[in-house]
């Protein structure tokens, strides 16, 4: 784990200090000061005697206390020198503000690897380089030029500094919640996203994690962090750059591998990273998943005191995926018990008009609608907090009786409520009330909604989390002598994909369906196995020289004949011979002809930031036209391999169209498991191609397997 | 046209005027006082002599001057009554508050239809009922309990009145916009949508019409308008109760035929309306439309002052489909010239410090792309508004430079900019004076994407509209004399549906295809028809008892030889009758065996809410397994045709698959036409279902054709 010197460090030396006030090197210095940060602080510039007061040295070996974390605000090209003078000194950690690294190509790319070679040699980790800085809230050690961010439980990670102000700005005008810390992550040339995690996981002053991802170095160390982190702590990210214009920007801002795969939202969210995919998403989330109980039962009540709002909250928590369930008869009755005829009690609940005159009925209705066990939680939308300005100014104190209620029931009955309302402009005491009690406000009746939506999701994982994904493999311990015996025949045949006779009976090995075929080397071998099966055969050419069997003329179909069967092989070695003739022939592959049933293609690759990831789809049309595929990151679960089969849009493909019968999805289940423990088995493996699978209603036949291997 | 005297009514009685300070007959009063109507003011009610010194009647028709319009505050129940006495005096409007009519079930439409039909006698326009009212800003006519609404440019029309007073406050706090009007639609017993739509569409105070809707009672009507007003304003409009939990929400609030089929949001954008989908985006995309020129050429370039929200804003236009094109290497240059090496100049525009110490840079950037023939509008995202709290007080003067170059570039060339600014909540009188300018300044950088992509909408629309939809059938046009000829038989004949062979006879009337069918009444005509055709024949039953004829042993395929015709046409015939002994038997249809091709689908209905619609799609899984189908409100210009082909997921399969030839797209796209023609040319027409079609690489062939007819 990170050490406390780097982001609770209680010394700091300013590399480049200044006496000029427009300069990084001074004004560094003078938040430092205003802010009253704990620790001591040294300036380092051979030219100056001191800034506002602190005694710089010409450099920091000569500072005569130990230094923690040097802030180092002087150009790329001074670094490698600046860290080999800071590791003489021992100083832990860098904050490297300046660019021109990773991001400007190749020249920036050499300066980079040259300056954290220096940094490996002294263990000096680096925070950046090209980074707005690092603030820890609660020492007041603030590196950033940000003055007034409110201090609070949120741990904010941010590939932008202006994101970060965003995020700053906002939590202080629309909310009572505040920061930990702030670390601008800049291109990762040594801290990757997965210790910044880390380390928050284990700060006892941080309750949730707030990210802005532009792209990451490592993306599967950061799931296995995050795997663990969610378990206590939230995470909501942001990840832009999905466009390729949004890449574009992303590359020439931060440097790092912009752009991450599609795999990267379904991954995040298996490691219970609540994404969202709007930048005003982020505090709303954050704030609602730092303070409030999740909602454990996916359930929540629209408690309304109109129509229009009502529908449209409706309509956005359905898209959310949020269910609105029907309210039961009994607490419907005790509804209506307080509410004027006219009033809607089904969900979403219209108090039409029955808290005119008394807001506490709306306390009121959320305290019979919370201790229903079937409700998970209360949305409460439209007028709250404006009563008195609506109505009558008396009606103020009962708003803020009713803020009390609101919060007190959260307490008592561990479940959320959200608040939106059209009044909160206005800065009435009874919604600052409400925020007291952990309850946050909303003006955007579409971002109280998105904040249900996370509390509701949030919910969901932790209810379920131990089906879900680790991303750890364990590398190996499924292999079988047989498997590792057909890989070490590839290798010491300097081979990198195995002959498909081999990637079949890889397959079978690992349950992932029973193969039948077999090799023979000579005409009546294939006769003798060709009268093995019931259905007529195929026949194909295996040679690890012969990657396209067709176009070789090396495939066969529908044999059954003796006499046929012999022709057939005596055609495809000539053709094989015609077609290459230096080919070395292992001889030829005898496979019952495939009946028909549904295509299905499996597949793996090595994902640049998430290492191995699995992909399944219907063949045909639905890969082909529509794109209909689905992404994990491996290993996988059962309850994922569910999941892939489920999330197919063309799924119902699978149970029977047009008459015919549904197809075996435990066998497709299967064989993505065992697709999932040969990657873990045998890590010679680039990555896998099955295609095409033909499911039927019991079993399927991977007609066509490719395994290729990772160059030696 | 709606008279004037409803929405610009000089003169107002107050039915059920009170001295009660609770109720809306004092409040009305009230606040007509406070607001200073320009008009007279009459109370009415029997027991009391004024209200706050206005003079109160017995009854309405007992004033003695002239009367535009009766706000009636009453229940339910009293309606018929009061509008009868309302008819004597020969008001011309009525603004009903009470619910309790159609929202309510039968016994409320009951009550309504009384109520319409009193109006109705009496030429009474009617607003509501179940409103909250309406307010003419500009005559200070304010019937709603709303106060401080700022005046302006905005006509709202709203089926919910808590969603009126969304928008009005946030139109307070967060722009400089304002209203002329505002509808509170409520059930549309009488005045519906496009009435208003077109009164405001001639309005002179009316710059843009804001919509919210729940439902509608005759949206055909509603598109016709709107195509009409939205060459002259523009319109914004939000649909709610799209999830089942808002219908049923909308249902029970407003009573309209809530939850709008799926056409809606095609056809209203057909009509040039800009919808949006959150109640976040109505009021940012209203000012922007109604405030700035539309971006004419779909180009944006997107200008920053920092990477996050470069790439944040590149990834919500690319998804709001506005593009972001490299700039020219000349306006690049020009770019370069005055800022700094680090600048990005390609598109987003990341000025890297450059406006630092001098935000009129940023206005000189816009100056040089707006000046660029490429770039239809600006969006400038980041800091400006800021710069003085940033970096220097000094610099607020600047920013305010800035923001008049900004104005009037917008002026000077026609192009918008939009801002996106963090620093917005500060409220710097730079930022004020944008919106001075009519430039809109967001603090979410989604909404001012949003409020792009809205103004590149409104101005691809414009720069097309003459090929976009008018909504109107010129009804029986084009009829033809055979096509009368046959609804007129299938009329004599008491039937609903046309047979197989004259629905394929009035596509072919109506050039959708060439039809070789043949209707045989004996073996032998049979047999000399069969003769005629290279192809083996099928032949299909032709009765108006027998709808599925393949149930009724009603078909035979790869027919031949004569002697398998006479047989299939004994078998048939006898199967008929064994079938349905009352069966009338028009014959047989003799046609050509259909050869392999793509097999799609057309079809049309009648909209609740939209009169006659078309559906396309691909045959077999696309349409069965993906619902991938295509909607458009009829008629259809080829325009249009060509889009539905265009939109749906699936088009590649036109484009030829797995070795196919495309298919002709233009023999779809005339049997779309033709679909739209017969629609209207025959008003008997009910729906139409043509199923299968199948397309070959040169025509196609309408295999089985089903025209149901109205009930007579």
């Amino acid at each position: 784990m990170l050490s406390d010197k780097i982001l609770n460090a209680d010394s700091i030396a300013i590399v480049g200090a200044s006496k000029t006030v427009t300069k990084r090197g001074y004004q560094a210095i003078k938040i430092l000061q205003e802010e009253r940060y704990e620790g001591r602080i040294y300036g380092v510039n051979p030219k100056i005697d001191n800034v506002l007061g602190v005694k710089c040295y010409p450099k920091v070996s000569a500072i005569p206390e130990p230094v923690d974390l040097a802030l180092i605000t002087t150009p790329a090209k001074t670094l490698p020198g600046i860290l080999e003078d800071c590791g003489q000194k021992g100083v832990a950690g860098a904050v490297i503000i300046a660019g021109g690294f990773g991001e400007l190509g190749a020249e920036g790319k050499k300066l980079e690897a040259e300056m954290t070679k220096v940094a490996r040699k002294y263990n000096i980790r680096l925070i950046g380089p090209n980074t707005s800085g690092m603030i820890n809230m609660h020492k007041n050690l603030n590196l950033v030029g940000l003055r007034n961010a409110p201090k609070g439980g949120i741990a904010l990670i941010s590939q932008s500094g202006n994101m970060a102000l965003t995020m700053i700005t906002e939590a202080q005008i629309k909310t009572k919640v505040g920061f930990s810390y702030y670390v601008g992550v800049g291109n990762e040339a040594d801290i990757n996203f997965h210790e910044y995690l880390e380390f928050f996981e284990n700060d006892p002053n941080t309750k949730a994690i707030l990210m802005y991802v532009e792209g990451m170095r490592n993306g599967r160390k950061f799931l296995q962090r995050a795997y663990q982190t969610t378990r206590k702590k939230p995470i909501v990210l942001l990840k832009s750059g999905r466009s390729s214009t949004g890449k574009r920007s992303a590359g020439s801002h931060t440097g790092a591998l912009a752009g991450m795969s599609e795999v990267a939202r379904t991954a995040f969210s298996r490691a219970g990273i609540v994404v969202v995919e709007k930048s005003d998403e982020m505090l709303p989330c954050t704030e609602a998943l730092a303070n409030l109980p999740p909602i454990k039962n996916n359930n929540i009540a629209i408690l309304a005191d109109g129509g229009g709002h009502a529908t449209i909250g409706a309509d956005e928590l359905t898209d959310l995926k949020v269910n609105i369930p029907e309210i039961s008869e009994k607490t419907q009755k005790k509804l209506k018990d307080i509410l004027p005829a006219a009033a809607s009690t089904a969900n979403p609940i219209d108090v039409a008009g029955g808290a005119d005159d008394n807001p506490l009925v709306l306390a009121e209705c959320a305290r019979i609608l919370l201790h229903d066990s079937n409700i998970g939680g209360v949305l409460v939308v439209g007028l709250f907090g404006g009563y008195s300005i609506r109505f009558s100014e008396s009606l103020a104190y009962a708003e803020e009786d009713a803020a009390h209620h609101f919060g007190k029931l959260v307490r008592e009955t561990g479940k959320p409520v959200i608040m939106h309302s059209l009044y909160n402009f206005a800065k009435p005491h009874s919604l600052d009330l409400l925020r007291y009690y952990g309850i946050p406000v909303f003006d955007s009746l579409e971002l109280a909604c998105k904040a249900v939506g996370a509390l509701a999701e949030y919910g969901g994982y932790l209810r379920g989390y131990k089906s879900k994904a680790k991303f750890v493999f364990d590398m190996g311990a499924k292999a079988k002598a047989r498997g590792r015996e057909i890989m070490h025949t590839a290798r010491s045949e300097g081979r990198t994909a195995l002959l498909e006779n081999e990637a079949k009976e890889l397959i079978s090995l690992h349950g992932g369906m029973i193969c039948h075929d077999c090799l023979a080397q000579s005409p009546e071998q294939a006769v003798a196995m060709a009268a093995g099966f019931e259905e007529k055969v195929v026949m194909k050419i295996v040679s690890p020289d012969i990657l396209h069997k067709s176009d070789a003329g090396g495939v066969r179909l529908n044999l059954k004949e003796p006499e046929e069967i012999r022709q057939a092989y005596r055609d495809i070695i000539d053709n094989a011979r015609a077609y290459d003739p230096d080919a070395k022939i292992k001889g030829i592959l005898v496979a019952p002809m495939v009946n028909e049933g549904l295509e299905v293609i499996i597949g793996t690759k090595n994902d640049d930031q998430f290492g191995p990831v699995i992909m399944f789809g219907i063949g045909g049309i639905m890969v082909e036209v529509l794109k209909d595929v689905v992404f994990r990151v491996l290993p996988i679960s059962a309850y994922a391999a569910r999941g892939m089969i489920d999330e197919i849009k063309s799924v119902q493909l699978l149970n029977g169209f047009r008459g015919q019968p549904p197809v075996d999805r435990k066998a497709i289940k299967r064989l993505l498991l065992t697709v999932s423990e040969i990657i873990g088995a045998y890590p010679e493996i680039q990555e896998m191609d099955f295609n095409p699978v033909i499911v039927y209603e019991e079993g399927l036949n991977v007609v066509d397997a490719r395994i290729i291997l990772k160059q030696p």
